[in-house]
């Protein structure tokens, strides 16, 4: 880290500042120049925040040289996180898996028919949420403890694993036999249940924040990793801009960025992100082309009486399609 | 709720539409132009998920007239809630007050010492953080249980009600004897945990998150005011834009806007909005002005050994240069 | 457009306001429902600002349902524009066509030589700045008038079509031999350039500004159709988001978004959205599968030398590979 | 500028890095770490493009030290710019003034009135727009040479100064005889208009973009301060934020940002950034809390007839009534 001091700084200002560094077990590299003394903090900086010290009376600025995150980092761990789930399923290092499924899970039937047609279509994951976030109280929260059980009848049905929300941590023993826990956009910075799933030894999807950085996405998935958990899975799935047309702006240069910073998984929800079944098929291309480890896109059971059944899910007919084109574009993708 | 309907749809789908609506207990007035079909949603639509109607394949477009939240709505209750602490002290409906203390709860010392401090100045409520949100898991993470115990020390010295955040819904039991819960912004849409927070009988102070709208902190306030907890302070702390010359963007038009659409108390953080010491008169100044119910500041408490110590905090002395600014524009300010 | 009135309005003051609207020729279909009164405005609305409808007193929410464009709109001009350089190279329709260039021209040299290397790896026009929008006014604004002369003397050589950015309409003069006038984002909103514009029978390649919306964009292709000139390109080229690992975030959801609302052909600049030459390949190659009708790249002359020449563009070699992953994949493209 | 190089960046790069900075006049101070190599970058460093040289790649990161603006500088020029107009009436050091008017001029009668009644309510200078950006050509335009004219007559009748908005460089001419011009939001980046109002000896005041940072606002100023004009006037007028209750939100923590970054004059206008006339009392007041050194307000006429005239909008009655707040507050304001 390198922190630039203001013009004004005395020397027992400065002298403080780098006892208190030292302190905490820093080397300081001290460059005074004619203009402005600029200090090398060296050591490991990620445990001081950046904005404490950005924000001191004595600093004009301060610049970080390495990412805060390290278990999380490629530089630290070149080789792709390659995760291989107990049906040998693998994500990862070249591994592309499509997830797919409906929105909520609202019956046996409805779950287990559309497990099925996914699963005919080429989909190796099966997704569906129990509990769901909603930005109103009385909206439907979701089938719960018993959506849970319905997953299990339709993985036992059909063999795909299966991959399912959480929203609290005093929910985990719920979740012992789904594959893959999901952590929603709006709880990717629920600290303590990143902690509880950082105890697990479970794969975790983590979806970015709605207004968050891709930074902060990986400081998330440190906290997982920091707790021992290795198998973490990014999503992207949109952002908050200014833009109307569409719920969220899918962010697809997050795909090489990520692929870049890190040596874990990237897969890309196009459903989630446009919020209109006709956006999802030319976006799950996009991000086939710029290179996901994978898709994961919601799929509704019954066309014909679907009504109010997600808008923004395809057809099995429409998501079969859409497998073929995917499975084109796969050979030439980046990467 | 107005449902546009796409010129392309025909009868037969408009009327699945109206049945499925009726089916929930709507009533549907239909009104057909030259151009367009529209439909009026007639009843109590705040379960309807707007998102979810205007995604349909047969919707052009759609738009609430009534608010989505209810019991905070002033619509439905025109009389300003105000707040009354066991201790006598009262938030909103013309009470304001003024929180202050330090960021994070270090030690009895500095605890009891700051409490002095602000007291002495005109604060009337003592804010210090236990549990402390951190981006990265390597950053000091609060002294937790030991600084909820402090905070009660200092209560005890003092006599100030205490204000001091949450981070997850099992620590609740240790939030029994402080006055006011602080929900973060971070944690602002932490369904779970608002639900919780609903079942007490005990004031929150509920943050508005980084990127979150006016209406989305109402529906917030919302679950917990539908859980039967009537006590919800609101928290304009600043938003993510793109300038960088502050951390986030006060946005102080939360103050009438907020007063315009609900009942609730409104507050303003000038602390961590902005970042830095130097802004937080000017911007406490202004909020005052602009009608809020109290001030959340922060301020730390050795100024000569404070290096590290809350950059964006202010001394007891420039605290109390500010309360007197503060009581002197007080009359004149809006409302 | 739909006026929803006010509870609280009452009939004079909405007898005021259909009387206001029926004198500008407006037709009015009043709806009273029980809780509210609803007003239809039927006409051409595209001259009305729903902004200042919103804002009236006794409006409580107003929805425009036609597009507030019509020259751009699909509506009324359903199949697509396919624009006709005079050399014969069509764009648009199925037409997909690769500008690639350097960022700005810097002698006769350079020029021809870059124009040289990507008309031999497949590039069917040629960009280059001769004016530079900076936001220094002490950074390098360009060759101007000279850049136009070198840039026309490559077209000679290699018989590519020229694209070049304008910056303001005293300047129209110096492009006429310009095939294709770029108008860039900080200028999107410029409408005494796009008024002029529309005067000219030239295409117009109109960058989306760094914080504008889609129907942004269409109205400011509106004023250059209004004004006759029916040869406008829409180019997505990165929009502001808090991320900071890009430059700008590309929106690629703007092809489908566009192509369903407009006829107007759609191209993508994944060089200057990233800001980094690393990240062309990923996004050349999604914009390609999300259906985009071509593309703009910056490549720069001579990468020996070239430090500091366009840190976001690509090398001739890395342009050639590209160009053919962009040709693999566009057989499988969306629509 | 601190330029942190790549750990893989060999000696020969560094060194061809080094000689390509020294060639345009640079020192270089090296700074060869145990992990990075630190290259310093002494001189005026205002002309290097902070983007080309992060996007190069040896480079890791790069960090300005000096503010990228001089002129505009409160570092070279400590003292705040007073700005005197021919009627004596001044800006800016301690010297608060409030413009006041319409947002178009409609007729003689209209601004003659309005004219009278700012100015019976304290207003100093009068404002009224004659061109109009707007976002759909099929909106009014203006009066424009008509409006500029009718100003003239509210001038000479009452001897209020008179500011209004220019949109292109060739109508300078018509805008002899107005005492302030007023560079819009979405010209803030208008490179040729800003250069040509640099060669003006008049003052300027510029309006902050809709998505614009303040450095950006303050490097939009130095294009008109390098061109010899010293007379600019900064004008914060909301940003875009997600919010919608509101049409931008005002960021006024802009003043004391721009009072400690420049010493140019700092106003505010809270009628466009609000877009609604019950926000404008709280938000002018606010700002005048946080050391504004003026107002722009937008004031109708003709309030019983005035059914669309300008909803953001405040009647001459209210306009009296916030001007007696304003006047209350201004001596607690801050600095």
């Amino acid at each position: 880290m390198i922190v630039i001091m203001k013009k004004n700084a005395n020397k027992s200002q400065i002298d403080n500042f780098s006892s208190w560094l030292k302190a905490m077990g820093f080397d300081i590299h001290l460059s005074i120049g004619t203009n402005h003394t600029i200090l090398g903090i060296v050591g490991d900086t990620s445990s001081l925040d950046i904005e404490v010290i950005r924000a001191l009376e004595i600093v004009e600025d301060v610049k970080r040289i390495q990412d805060p995150f390290k278990n999380a980092s490629r530089k630290f761990h070149g080789e792709d996180t390659v995760i291989t789930l107990p049906c040998g399923v693998k994500i990862g290092g070249g591994h592309f898996q499509v997830i797919a499924g409906p929105c909520s899970v609202e019956s046996e039937k409805q779950i287990i028919s559309v497990a099925k047609a996914v699963k005919a279509a080429g989909a190796t994951l099966l997704r569906g949420g129990a509990f769901k976030p909603r930005t109103s109280p009385y909206s439907f929260q979701g089938l719960q403890e018993l959506g849970i059980k319905l997953l299990m009848e339709a993985k036992k049905e059909t063999g795909l694993p299966v991959v399912s929300e959480i929203m609290d941590a005093s929910h985990i023993p719920m979740f012992e036999y789904i594959d893959i826990i999901q952590v929603g956009a709006r709880n990717m910075q629920n600290f303590e249940l990143l902690k509880q799933l950082g105890q697990l030894r479970k794969p975790i999807l983590l979806k970015r924040g709605l207004a968050n950085t891709l930074q902060e996405l990986l400081m998330s998935a440190e906290y997982i990793l920091a707790g021992g958990n290795r198998e973490v899975i990014l999503c992207e799935r949109g952002i908050r801009t200014f833009e109307t047309y569409t719920r969220n702006t899918l962010d697809l240069s997050a795909i090489p960025i990520l692929h870049g910073l890190s040596h874990l998984p990237v897969i890309v929800d196009p459903s989630h992100s446009t919020g209109y079944a006709r956006l999802v098929r030319p976006m799950a291309l996009a991000a086939t082309a710029a290179g996901a480890d994978g898709l994961i896109i919601e799929v509704h059971n019954d066309p014909a009486n679907a009504l109010c059944d997600g808008p923004q899910s395809l057809t099995p007919e429409a998501f079969s399609e859409l497998m073929k084109k995917v499975n084109a574009i796969r050979p030439f993708a980046d990467r």
